[in-house]
């Protein structure tokens, strides 16, 4: 078995020997330019855990992660034409980089490209092409919710998490079940991981809209207040509102609603408030919950106890990103 | 077996049945818009088709067959944004009638969909989603193309040709073989009626050519010259282009690249130097060849010739759509 560290770089190997640069070049290079961009290649990642955690051999499971990592990418591309997101990874971003047609093109090829590397899976064929047909309309689902949201006052904490079951979960998810498959695992045991992955995904969501206001950014490689700024619903948000009294929810509301406030100034209020309802606490006792409901799902996961151990160091090792 | 026109109603009744109008309504309500416009249903027609020539049942291709529109209607949302289309089928093109966003995520969740009724295809299930993912590439390479050339100078006939058999008759071509696999065919018959496929996709873009310049008004159903007006580099233009003399030549390249002209003054100046030049004979002559091709390949099929029947008549019918 391997460590995520190897796993990682076996893909980051693999993928730099696909070479996604074809014909015609404009419709490629975003394809070859965005899988460059890197990444911590999370979601093939869990794809080859989830093959190893059933015996089976990663090198089956290599085309298929490099599918579910050309899907994300794909989403990324456009979602990143959605939110008017001028960087990706530090760098630009695609429809910035070239334009918002060959953005919507070059995204569309990847997601064809994505089925035509998951579809040269051997083992299971039908039911990975079942997970990933209802997982790539899940995403599409939660993009839509997403933005939705912008615009709807009365966001619920269960339509959020809702919500980013759909856009973030459910590839992590399915990620791990079509590992499963590969690896030969039968349906109800790729039933209960992909269970476990619906779990870290949602934790892993809440700790990103935790770092998003609460990272040291030294560590966090960018900017905290994003979320913030641009006065996304996010888990913290929705809390805050829910426990807040009417007067401090009015208050809440009217600051993070404020486009004319100095940034700086913005973030500092929204935290304070934040502070003043121990909302870092209460998001990290939920992302406790959701980890500890995924070790639960893993447990009855019927392979040695040994064998689980990757998945419950690297999911640790996700949930304890730097503050 | 059963005529075209049948096999058209059966797709239209088999639509109805569907509901693509699910949540968030935002994402879904552009589904079910786009494929109430109506249409030809040209490519799940040639679906069923495949399937009767070999003696399928067709019950069991009608899910490919609304996989097979689910992801044409998908492309021309996509293309729509791309190429300003203010119109599709007479009303407004969904990102005119919603926005930018929407276009690009309902066309997303119809590509993702179009995948899950192809995926319930029982026999030859790899064949076919093979068929479909290089189907899939190619049309989106065929798109990128298509809008490279409106940059590019030489575009040559080759050039064109190939750009068509990309964007339009690999999808025609893919119809027929996901039908084939479905009634059984084998993979010799399936790549005959695939290359049938093929040749009348060609015949029958540069049958739109053709129609866009020269077609009856009243019997086209919209107004002829919308190419002309957007100086779109045409088989009919591009064969002008080769066949005059170099002071025609520039002639033509003037008045197809002149914007300020009045749209009835350009249209009547190119077609005079059109027919100066015999160029609806020499696009017919073309469209000729690629049928007669296309026959040929029809003859190969090994099936009782009274089974090729709607085949050949419905290629009759649509390669004389009215001048």
């Amino acid at each position: 078995m391997h460590s995520p560290t190897q796993l990682q770089q076996i893909i980051e190997d693999a993928l730099c020997k696909e070479n996604f640069d074809g014909k015609p070049s404009r419709l490629y290079q975003p394809v070859a330019y965005t899988i460059s961009l890197g990444g911590k290649r999370l979601r093939p990642v869990l794809l080859l855990m989830g093959c190893e955690l059933f015996e089976g051999n990663i090198d089956h499971a290599i085309k298929p992660a490099i599918g579910i990592e050309l899907f994300h990418n794909f989403t990324l591309i456009h979602d990143d034409i959605m939110d008017d997101a001028p960087l990706r990874r530090g760098k630009s971003s695609v429809y910035r980089k070239w334009n918002t047609d060959i953005a919507i093109l070059s995204g569309d090829v990847m997601f064809a490209l994505a089925y035509k590397y998951i579809s040269s899976a051997e083992n299971n064929f039908n039911a990975i092409l079942n997970v990933f047909n209802q997982t790539a309309i899940e995403v599409c689902e939660g993009q839509q919710y997403d933005m939705d949201f912008e615009e709807e006052d009365n966001v619920s904490i269960n339509n959020y998490m809702n919500m980013i079951s759909l856009k973030t979960a459910a590839l992590l998810a399915c990620s791990l079940k079509i590992g499963a498959y590969v690896g030969n695992a039968d349906n109800k045991n790729a039933r209960t991981i992909y269970n476990f992955g619906k779990y870290i995904g949602i934790a892993f969501q809440l700790r990103d809209d935790l770092l998003d206001v609460y990272a040291d950014e030294n560590k966090f490689g960018k900017q905290t207040g994003g979320d913030i700024k641009s006065a996304k619903k996010t888990f913290l948000y929705l809390k805050a509102l829910e426990i807040s009294d009417s007067k401090l929810r009015k208050t809440l509301k009217s600051i993070y609603n404020d486009n004319s406030m100095v940034f700086s100034e913005k973030v500092d209020k929204v935290r304070s408030i934040y502070d003043r309802l121990s909302i870092q606490t209460l998001t990290n006792k939920e992302i406790e919950k959701h980890t500890n409901s995924a070790f639960k799902e893993l447990e009855n996961v019927e392979v040695d106890n040994i064998r689980k151990e990757p998945l419950v160091d690297y999911t640790r090792e996700l949930m304890s990103r730097v503050i």
